[in-house]
């Protein structure tokens, strides 16, 4: 192996496992050559090559720069979910994800929970505290149905940046995003009704439909521009469908965001049938690039969106704190807001708009950004390299959630099941549709840097895909 | 006025103003002499007119002790609401109660807030902070649907006081006990059903009932033994009854706690149409005697009883923490729960566990019982003797609730809007029946001491009611 053959090798795997992470300066070629004992051309034609496998890229006058992943692994298809309206099933594999006392050591690879451990949430730590502490005002006896007004300033200003201009009385505070799609979905719909999915879609608004009585038409999804609008114009035609409910960026699984001009047309379609969209952006200000992409509620001037948020995926689960614009809706919505749990805990709400207001929050969001993107491109290798061919793998744009389509002999409740024995699980690919599809797939996070624990289960995980392949 | 009558009088006011609570000892007949410079016989002559008001009690060799109230003011008469079932109305009224930022130094009089200012309440607040400060465990990254095992076994051993003996996996931890209530109407009925409720009744399951399409048909109900199981069961023979909604322990907002038999009558009703009842229990430990009554949960071995409560009215408003223990239904509720809000905020779950693994809650439990006996002793008073002839007053055994019935011609939505100017409001009777009645009726909270304040509202409210008699 010549010189600079091994000292390429090393970057790479150095690139590879973070410890020079994406859009960070990669060591001057003199430091290096100083550094290394070798010679400047030795370094450059190492950093050349570099270059040409899409690890580094040239900033002219500045030096090189560590690039992320820039080609899609390959994607899975588009979905073909049933074409009708169904009843939603699956409860017991969503509780079984979700009811996490799964004992010490157990690595849960399923579910999706932020990474806590940035130093940029000590602020939001202390915001807590201190709002515990002012237990006359904040503690206590406090009942606002709409929620803090100080907070729902805040996050009428963030909102700013997704090219929503909202008044803080469009906003109405909840019990994180799950009570903003339920309240949601209660506001425009009665029992009996159709609503309009993408497919896969999130297991809690899907568990929503089910419990409010209502049915799930899952609209075919293309894994790079979201919800078809040519499926879902057919099936507005021949459905009495009442809402279109949909995750536009960084879509949970599917990883996709959806383009700006699709985004526009899926509204001028809801215009055109009259049915109201409920958008979900819960993983929206997690969008890797900068300005995030404008919500499809930025193009609507006639309140016909209810946006529903939370910053339970952006900052942390445990605050339970979401929230919802819903437009025409709003008094409706509040009426459900009010039936469902009167009004939020006070505490939370007083940290978080604290935090908001001193800058923690998009400063978190910067630091969180590159993380997960970086985290994104280490688990696609990792799925990549170990998985077996045929494997299908989503290239999300933001958030923290891979989509991985097995050969479809593999069935990942069963996956899942030989897992639990090494204290590893898995989200199944069932939970995403209401028509029992996607049985050979499943959603990873990435949102725990993918450690040596990670390589360890992904290798384990490989291992048992291999053993069921060959029983079937 | 002879020197007795004087000294009679003056100790009747400080009785009542509560500068000698309800239970206290009088200062000894030696210790008042020599304090006022009168004779022993003047005193005695004093104290024995305290004796005849019924204001002290003699206990042997120990003294006068301040006695609380003993007779019942007037009764409201049995409420005689529609005999058929109804939808809800009046959401604007509720929502105008609650929505309380109604500037500073208003007096609202109409919300049902616990009292806060004890000093039993400072070891909450510093478990509260204490498990704010607890960032990497309760802070955050946390989902337990069924709500703190620790928090359940800690409601499991509270329960016991009421006589019901519960594994802490039969409850699950909601936002409040609207949550409670809400998940257990949604896993008992199907839009369209009938629902019976006592009458007057708690807005907030009624509005709980507008919301999921169910239709109310209210019960008459006595305002000393509660909802009438004559009027029930024809109810039950005539209607196709889902379910059976009641608040048997310190009623809200009558006041009334059903007697023991009554209790296990209904429960062999329910069981005799097998229909499920909701029990809400949520003012059960404010009962001012011990023990407190054992709920209708504690009777029932079948699993027929939603037992529905919360730390809202009990510990603080904010803290938005309550609880189901939905026997038979308990997944059914449980996925309820999950569609509705997925999980509780863990600080506060984690500061209430510790709380009353400390003794706290019932340490504090103590003092308010006894507090609030008092206050309901100074508000009766105040509003008999301020209020105009034909007035009527409920009578609680427990909590900090008063349902008055005014002379049918006082409309308190007007009046409500007549105090406005003044900066105080109340409850309105109507939105406590889901078909308009009890126009004259209004509920006021005496959580707070009724203090000068109070005193100086109650007549001010008492001049406007005049006048909108005379106005009639």
């Amino acid at each position: 192996m010549k010189l600079y053959e091994r000292l390429l090798e090393e970057l790479s795997v150095r690139i590879e496992q973070g410890y020079y992470p994406v859009g960070s300066k990669m060591p001057s070629i003199r430091a290096l050559s100083k550094e290394r004992d070798v010679s400047i051309s030795t370094v450059q034609e190492a950093y050349q090559r570099l270059e040409e496998r899409g690890l580094v890229e040239v900033r002219p006058k500045s030096g090189y720069y560590v690039q992320g992943r820039s080609i899609a692994p390959t994607l899975p298809d588009v979905s073909r979910p049933a074409q009708r309206p169904l009843e939603v099933s699956h409860w017991e594999q969503v509780y079984h994800l979700l009811n996490t006392e799964k004992g010490e050591g157990h690595l849960s690879l399923g579910t999706a929970m932020p990474d806590i451990s940035s130093p940029t949430l000590k602020l939001l730590k202390k915001s807590l505290v201190d709002a515990a502490k002012r237990a006359d005002d904040s503690f206590i006896n406090y009942c606002d149905i709409r929620g803090s007004e100080k907070l729902r300033r805040q996050i009428a200003r963030l909102a700013l940046d997704s090219g929503c201009n909202l008044h803080p009385d469009e906003i109405i505070i909840t019990s994180g995003c799950q009570e903003a799609l339920v309240c949601s979905l209660r506001a425009t719909t009665n029992p009996g009704d159709v609503v309009a999915t993408d497919s896969p879609s999130f297991y809690g608004s899907t568990q929503a439909i089910k419990a409010l009585g209502l049915k799930a038409l899952e609209i075919p999804t293309h894994p790079e521009t979201g919800i078809s609008l040519e499926a879902l114009e057919l099936a507005l035609d021949q459905w009495p469908i009442k809402a279109i409910q949909v995750t536009p960026t960084c879509n949970n699984p599917l990883g996709y965001t959806m383009p700006e001009e699709r985004r526009k047309a899926l509204l001028r379609l809801a215009q055109q049938f009259d049915v109201p969209i409920i958008e979900d952006d819960i993983y929206g200000d997690l969008f890797y690039k900068s300005p995030r992409p404008r919500t499809i509620k930025s193009f609507d001037d006639e309140g016909r969106v209810l946006l529903c948020s939370s910053f339970s995926k952006t900052l942390a689960y445990g605050l339970r704190l979401g929230w919802v614009a819903p437009g025409q809706c709003t008094e409706r919505v509040l009426h459900k807001k009010f039936v469902s749990t009167v009004s939020n805990p006070p505490i939370q709400q007083a940290a978080v708009a604290e935090f908001i207001a001193q800058g923690g929050y998009e400063r978190h969001m910067r630091i969180m950004r590159a993380q997960y993107q970086q985290a994104r491109d280490l688990m696609i290798d990792l799925v990549e390299r170990n998985f077996p061919e045929g494997t299908r793998i989503s290239y999300p744009g933001g958030g923290y959630l891979l989509w991985v389509e097995l050969p479809v002999e593999v069935d990942t409740i069963k996956l899942n099941k030989a897992l639990e024995r090494h204290n590893i699980s898995i989200a199944p690919g069932v939970i995403f549709s209401a028509s029992g599809k996607y049985r050979n797939c499943m959603r990873l996070s990435f949102a725990k840097k993918p450690d040596a624990a990670v390589k360890q289960a992904i290798k384990l995980m490989a291992a048992q895909i291999q053993s069921l392949l060959s029983e079937a």
